[in-house]
């Protein structure tokens, strides 16, 4: 099992104490050429499994189900690196030389917006009574941030074996997915990978989805006997930046209606488009819908309005059966009735929104993506230039000295011992070793990645 | 299926409009003696499987999964009732012919004194960032009103059918936990019927939990292949108010380490004992628990804080692998900041607590207990006589004409007809008919049962 520091609530640790890397990041402190160990599980214990899934089970606990147990040993490089940096927090000041925290997709540019307008005095009648959790089932948008990623959706037969019923899903995509589908839905995912290879035809940008990699990945399950009842889309997608168009839309909604796939459309960055000259269209704009019964919406403020504390989202869908099962399961989901009263308060504010906070917020996030992508430029880093989200796609498949995952958990355990936390392909189901999702909404002066900066200089130039 | 009201969030509908009930109440609204229709499902859509569970099913939805129309499908007395009272409430003012709602467990005793704790400006740090959400997962009190009976703890196999393993429980008890189990756990639950009589030797109590039941129920479970993995008990209990003594929890405790059995030990209702001369004893003041690896303890702030709408509880066990998996699912469970930040404020208050709210509260549910207890008295219906909760456990026998589930139905329907909103023995597997639940926690006016009042009199006189 996983030794992760149980150092309090992440609280800065003081800027002297040398807090070694737990787990595998230590093996490779200095070994840059280090090769697996032979028995790593007993090195670094349950993180072997990160290399070769399924070869090697870390130890399972007597008191768990196999449920429980599988649960448990779920820990990927996203949750081993927020443990260390959650350990050793930089700090401009109490910390100088703790870990900087370019992987978790947070929006901290309009934390001075956002503090006035949530901390205000609550109002009495909302807190008090369960009835009033009830408060958005009244309207189109009931709760759930990730509930319908879970709910299962059209898998007709429970009771046959979980492997053989499945979501569709390109790839890269957004990691925390698997868990969504996988702790409470135990629905397999299907991959249709995407590469940056540029094609001829339609295929004529890095990663593009197109209905023909869909298409393909949808048989090649089929022939495998799984049978594959949904597909589930980011846009704008996380972590590539892609904003779909409506004709795309269109396409992969017209494909999922052939194979009578459920659409499940992950819109959680629908607001951090900060290209005036990109228009994002929802899903839910499309005139005519080939399948509306079929096609379903997530949003949530985490994301868009930068308060992922808030624990605050919404499915929409017409599927009036899905609506009622999911609404169903919303109690044990339940918003508190102060977050609801504070949440109807924010997202009542019409002026507001449309005058003050989306124009600052595009503004910043535009500047900060500008700052970054210029650092990428001078060093040398291609990426993914788009119009959306909080991050970039970068590649740095120059700096693996061989084309594969273990040489991208090298660089990825590199950039945390020099104190950059980032997201690795391989934690998104990248196909193509080497890309790295590097967050870029924070201050700016965290955001130095050059020769100027400490953070990505040391070891790739 | 259902068709249900929807006439908005349960807003007040004015005074004058005779709304019918909906559903099957209105089968009995003039016919004390129909018997059920040979179709029901045509007259009342779905609520027929109410009564013949398993028999006959409500039309499912084509797009939905078999585990998705089973979570759709189920709906029972409560949420009927629950229903019925949303869309017709009552209001001194502006629906004085509402419905009285003294089914749902709700203290509202006390909203004078929570309102000045809770209702105070917010701080800053809490609700902008994810990380501030893990504020509770550095104590022993981690997030989880429901989360353990759902976790599926000790249930080794998690392929094999789940009709093969269950948790044990006595019964009745709170209905919700039936779907607490089953929506995400699908984990069996075996009954341990407990009754009326009362017997000699160890069995002077009505409704008195015995080791001797428990291990009936676990042995008659084993003889059907059914694999008995945990032990749920409900202390103080609900319906039934009993609190156990220390000597009691021994025997279960010492009975569920024989069969290697987790207990999940239900303590919501904690801090309601409103009698000075009972001491209520948690399972963690036992000195020396006979399995702590396998005693887990839930509590919430729903009941003994009367804020149901807060949505927060705490899971406490010592087991680090339990706990693990479960930080693992509060992913999904989530507490916005705001609300953590508010209850740290309320529960770190221990003067307080213990000097105002606790004293206050026992004072206010002892005086209404014995108004309401006071008023059975005179009408003449039995109850059990305890010392706490929101709620007494009524004995309704007499006023069947036949000891069936359909007569008890027909009482059910023949009060919510009458406006009053109670909960029948059958939602909380009672397995002796006639038995009702009744909440006394809500304003004295509300009531008045007997003569003075319009609740009980009508047709128990």
């Amino acid at each position: 099992l996983f030794l992760l520091p149980q150092q309090g609530s992440g609280a800065s640790l003081g800027p002297a104490a040398p807090t070694p890397l737990t787990g595998f990041g230590l093996a490779f402190e200095d070994q840059r050429g280090a090769r697996i160990p032979q028995r790593p599980e007993q090195t670094f214990p349950g993180s072997y499994k990160l290399w070769n899934p399924g070869t090697n089970h870390p130890q399972r606990s007597p008191y768990l189900s196999t449920r429980g147990n599988d649960i448990n040993s779920k820990r990927g490089f996203s949750q081993e690196g927020f443990a260390n940096y959650a350990a050793n927090k930089y700090d401009e000041e109490k910390n100088p030389s703790g870990i900087i925290n370019l992987g978790v997709s947070e929006n901290k540019l309009c934390f001075d917006l956002l503090s006035n307008r949530v901390s205000i005095a609550l109002g009495f009648p909302f807190f008090l009574s369960r009835s009033a959790s009830k408060l958005f089932r009244s309207v189109p948008l009931i709760w759930v941030e990730r509930m319908l990623r879970v709910a299962r959706l059209g898998v007709d037969d429970v009771f046959s074996p979980p492997a053989s019923e499945a979501f569709l899903i390109p790839t890269p995509f957004y990691g925390g997915i698997s868990d969504d589908v996988y702790y409470y839905g135990n629905v397999q995912l299907v991959y249709a990978h995407l590469d940056s290879k540029v094609r001829t035809g339609t295929n004529t940008r890095p990663f593009q989805l197109t209905v023909e990699k869909l298409e393909m990945a949808l048989w090649k399950a089929r022939r495998e006997g799984v049978s594959v009842r949904g597909l589930i889309l980011i846009n704008p997608h996380n972590p590539l930046g892609d904003i779909y168009s409506p004709a795309e839309l269109l396409e992969y909604l017209e494909f999922a209606k052939r194979y009578q796939l459920h659409v499940i459309m992950d819109e959680l960055y629908m607001l951090t488009v900060f290209d005036e000259s990109v228009t994002f269209h929802s899903v839910l704009s499309i005139d005519k819908l080939p399948d509306p019964q079929r096609t379903h919406v997530v949003w949530g403020t985490s994301k868009d309005f930068g308060i992922s504390g808030i624990r605050f989202g919404a499915l929409y869908t017409e599927n009036k059966d899905v609506s009622s099962a999911v609404t169903n399961l919303c109690y044990f989901h339940g918003i508190s009735g102060i977050t609801q009263y504070q949440m109807a308060q924010l997202l009542s504010d019409h002026d507001w929104i449309d005058q003050v906070y989306l124009p600052t917020n595009r503004l910043r996030l535009k500047a900060a993506h500008t700052y970054v992508t210029d650092e990428l430029k001078t060093l040398g880093i291609p990426f993914l230039n788009r119009n959306s989200g909080l991050y970039v796609w970068i590649d740095l498949r120059k700096y693996l000295r061989r084309g594969t995952f273990e040489e991208e958990l090298l660089l990825w355990c590199r950039f945390l011992r020099h104190k950059v936390l980032l997201s690795n392909g391989k934690s998104f189901q990248c196909f193509e070793p080497g890309w790295f999702r590097i967050i870029f909404t924070d201050k700016m002066h965290r955001l130095q990645l050059g020769e100027q900066g400490q953070l990505l200089s040391p070891f790739v130039t």
